[in-house]
């Protein structure tokens, strides 16, 4: 008993902690599910190892899997991967959250510190009211994907489905495509690449629209809500800077994106393409690399050159406060503009004619350099566990782990136990973030307060 | 007139606009030395380009060049080059320092702040003490290697030369090797290789000494001669805590470097070697990688991994204050002691028991990203400009430049002149460093003042 009292002090001590430990023990506990035999069809036996690599996969909205899941689960074990996915996608803590706003139970201080510990917020304070909005619009977005995509799948039969059949496989995209988790249980492997193989083109836009929203984080969404509210209620609502920032650099991305993957690609897998075929399979792509991982067309073909600048979109990630992995968005905006206004020797760092915090600067300097320390050694004990890969597919499949992304390059079906204990861990911490794995080590609640003379040092 | 003065005011307007002028008119100007038919053998002729490129991949102590040296250039070409070397493995602005304190011309505040900037020291203070005793120490070294290498190569005849033949070639692998600058004049491409092939061991190690010293830093060679001056004086001497890190830093990458290659190539390429060869190239290649650019065996059977290593080592560089580039260790190790401090909620950050300013700290990881940023732009337009090429090779090849090591896998004899210019921009801002090259961008001699209210901004 007072073992066990002793365990759960160091398990949830902090905020960071207790976020750490949850989100480890669901995982484990949802592979176990998944690993027992209820969970797969007849015939089918697949290794601990493996169903707890598809667990930290859903949880993590990452979608990277060692083994086709259509071949593998049956209907049981699918509802199951997708209720993890939707609990992924939303987060653990703003699912425990808003069962505590549902139920009416009070929240004290601490089950606050943990849900802003989890949703990177600097205060608690509009918490709850981010979260009950937040899951409005998802409902909302989920909803009208859920019965326009049914209908679609139903009447234009691309897999010849039965009408539940139809509901199901729209509920999963559903939850895949908000969550950015990119898993499919479509018979293919992917269902984008047999809508665009038939002409058809609708399915690719509608989940784009999902992945956007789901990328672009809690916050904004939220604050939709709000505007569209104040609308209904005829009051004028002004949306925050940060949700407008949050918004303008997802979509500033995405053009850039647009136009570098069209360069790239021009003379390459573009040009087999028809004009509409093109165009999709560049919005399409473009949004899909930065966290959801669909494909459309085979990314085999890829040139070298955009299966780099692709790793870096993946590690680069989607918004904070999403289902999306990686640095986050606004850590790399901070670094660029830290890095211009470093020379320039101005006090402040500026974003949008916004001064930045000292602290935050710092945050978002350390996020950078431990992410690319992570996928470094990842992908250089990968590279050794893995000898017939070449470094550039190794470090595509370990960014997509960490962005939790989920596209590969036929790589994940034949690899080593080794390497999926590597992507594993790199989408585990693509999922609760970098910060909160730092802070996992400290066991004080506080900051250390006694200081000692300083010294210079020489850098660079 | 007045024009000649605003251009004047622009290039020399800061310490780094200084140095970064002063470095660019050099390479410059050796270059166009270098492109003359007076530098060349009868017979030859080599684009400009190529002549800049290894006129600032000598400045810069790269090594990395496009065309064989010893088909290219005859005597007074292969002289100006080894001048261009030492003068590059010196620094400019400390040969010019040099020049002051031997001519007793009086430094001012303005000089000194220059002097300051280039070798990247926090105060002015005690700058010419340090200069003169690490120009002793750079003299003692040379001289003895310059004298027991020429009777070596006399006796031993490797190369079949003449005595003045002998003492050309120690010559310049005395500068090459002390200013870690990898180049060489033999008419095989690599030394080292002949050496090795033949059994003869002893040049590596001689040469193994001089690539430490020169790759560890003014600032520990001032203060090795200090001490030894003491002891001859019967005085005592404290080596300052910055000197005793660097040597310990300068070790401990050493040890960690050769257990990693050990392990890694173990199985490859060592196991064709004999014994006393297998030690020879694991402890010449692990201290050659970090900045020398020497090498003894073919790298081009190096696995994937090795590869991948070996250009992190590259990366990382030498000393602060040394000949060496990439973002130097004392970055890595405060990165390092950042990371886990953090975590901790530590308020300070400690590197061997010493509290570090916040401003190093920032610096070095301001650094950190910013090579990082250089190293993959870089690489990625390179993979853009050579699609033949692997990106492995690729990142090799820049992380090669930027750290001035100038190891290469048989590559940048075989590119484009685009190519060309990019791996030119990674030698120079490798030896010039990130933070001069950030500072070029300052036109104010002070930090701005002005402050704005911050906000707060979440980061991965
Ligand atoms: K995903
Ligand atoms: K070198």
């Amino acid at each position: 008993m007072n073992l066990y009292l002793s365990i759960k002090k160091i398990l949830f001590k902090t905020p960071a902690r207790t976020i750490f430990t949850i989100y480890f023990m669901f995982a484990l506990v949802a592979g176990f599910i998944l690993w027992l035999p209820i969970s797969q069809k007849d015939g089918v036996s697949i290794s601990y190892i493996d169903a707890l690599f598809i667990s930290i996969s859903a949880l993590a909205s990452a979608g990277l899997s060692p083994i086709p899941l259509y071949d593998t689960f049956n209907l049981f074990g699918g509802i199951v991967t997708l209720l993890i996915i939707q609990i992924g996608g939303l987060g653990i803590v703003l699912l425990v959250a808003s069962y505590w706003v549902i139920s009416g139970k009070k929240i004290g201080l601490r089950e606050r510190s943990i849900i802003a510990a989890e949703q990177n917020q600097f205060t608690v304070k509009g918490i709850i009211r981010l979260i009950s909005n937040a899951l409005i619009a998802i409902l909302v977005i989920q909803i009208i994907y859920l019965v326009v995509m049914t209908f679609y799948l139903y009447v234009k039969q691309p897999f010849d489905l039965t009408f539940g059949g139809a509901f199901f496989h729209a509920a999963f995209l559903a939850a895949s495509s908000f969550a950015n988790a990119g898993f499919e249980m479509f018979p293919t492997l992917s269902s984008f690449v047999v809508f665009q193989e038939k002409g058809m083109y609708f399915p690719q836009y509608a989940s784009m629209v999902l992945i956007f929203f789901g990328g672009v984080g809690f916050w904004p969404l939220a604050e939709i809500t709000l505007y569209f509210k104040s609308i209904f209620k005829k009051k004028r609502y002004k949306i925050s800077y940060i949700s407008k920032l949050l918004m303008f650099l997802h979509l500033l991305i995405l053009v850039i994106t647009i136009m570098i993957y069209t360069g790239l690609e021009f003379n390459n897998t573009l040009r087999f393409m028809s004009m509409p075929e093109a165009i999709t399979d560049v919005l399409f792509m473009s949004t899909s690399v930065r966290s959801a991982g669909f494909t459309n067309t085979s990314n085999l073909a890829w040139s070298e050159s955009t299966k780099l600048f692709m790793s870096v979109l993946m590690f680069i990630g989607a918004a904070p406060n999403s289902s999306g992995g990686g640095v986050r968005m606004t850590t790399i905006i901070l670094l660029f503009s830290t890095l211009l206004s470093y020379g320039r020797h101005k006090k402040q760092v500026k974003v949008f004619k916004k001064a930045i915090k000292e602290a935050a600067v710092k945050r978002a300097l350390i996020v950078f350099s431990m992410g690319i320390l992570l996928v470094f050694v990842s992908t250089f004990l990968v590279s050794i566990a893995e000898p017939s890969k070449k470094i550039m597919d190794v470090a595509f499949e370990v960014s997509s782990a960490f962005g939790t992304v989920g596209l590969t390059l036929n790589f994940t079906s034949t690899i080593s136990n080794f390497t999926k204990v590597i992507l594993m861990i790199n989408m585990f911490v693509g999922r609760i973030g970098i910060l909160t794995l730092l802070e996992v080590l400290d066991n004080k609640k506080t900051a250390n307060v006694v200081t000692y003379a300083e010294i210079d040092m020489m850098v660079g």
